[in-house]
């Protein structure tokens, strides 16, 4: 996909990924949430090439995710520091890796969110911080003020899937918590 | 990148990658939380070339997100059901929504998530559902069980150059609260 074929696009999920679509991206900032700023590191960790390391690095950096500073000047040595919009994609790495650690790692955890003074795992749940309610059927994707024309029919195309969906046999009962 | 390229990686979010690491793929999932369930629905969506459409719903039924079921028998017609999988991928679609809305949505939000009973904007909280306490800088990724000498060298890397860069000067605070 290339990316002018997000731009125009209203809906804020194609907006997040025309910034983090590949996958290179998200592991960039996985390994930046851990810790690791260096090219030196990013290379190691990723084993991808230098000059495609550069062009995605460039990139997240115009996008306003990392800050580029330099560390050493002989040799001449840079570093990328998260910025505020980089470490506000936390919760969507941490869920990331949740759904992986869920589904995908039959021989069990290779790395998990604990808490730090009992070394728990974290049981990660997303609420609604103002009524303190985990997020549930009681909530629904709405149309926003500055949603466009397609947007509106697109919802109202799923209001009406799920209501006839209901309807008929739900192959299991998730089917009924749609957003 | 190659789908194979993932494939030995221990880490959940390399793992998660593999299933939804293209754009289409999660659109897909986002229209599929929104209600859409058809072939026809998808395409009308997403707008891409049909048989592009079927080789992503075939990949994501094959990795047990959609299921595949038959809704027409004349002409032949098919809709792609959520699994339990699927349907758990939601919470990073939330955030990944909320990211979006926060950071490149400057017209105001075309959707977002609202409390059906009132239609106020639900302000997203992960929390750790054990304590009630938000995930902060008491919780930290933690080599699991299955960690790998590769993976735990990329912790230990990130553990000193974060000890590291609290000692020089953080660009902002987030710094500290690094998983």
């Amino acid at each position: 996909m290339k990316r002018t074929s997000l731009h125009t696009r209203q809906c804020p999920v194609a907006r997040s990924l025309e910034r983090v679509g590949d996958q290179w991206s998200i592991l960039l900032l996985r390994d930046a949430f851990y810790g690791l700023t260096r090219f030196d590191e990013f290379h190691k960790s990723l084993g991808i090439a230098p000059n495609m390391l550069t062009r995605r690095l460039n990139r997240m950096v115009e996008d306003g995710l990392f800050e580029r500073r330099q560390y050493s000047e002989k040799p001449p040595r840079f570093e990328y520091i998260l910025t505020a919009r980089g470490w506000d994609f936390r919760p969507v790495m941490l869920t990331l890796m949740n759904w992986g650690n869920r589904h995908f790692a039959p021989e069990g955890a290779s790395v998990f969110l604990a808490e730090k003074a009992s070394g728990a795992p974290v049981e990660l749940q997303l609420i609604d911080a103002r009524s303190g309610s985990p997020i549930s059927s009681n909530h629904a994707i709405t149309a926003g003020p500055a949603a466009n024309s397609r947007m509106r029919e697109r919802l109202e195309a799923g209001r009406l899937r799920r209501a006839q969906n209901l309807a008929n046999l739900p192959i299991h009962s998730p089917q009924e918590t749609a957003p």
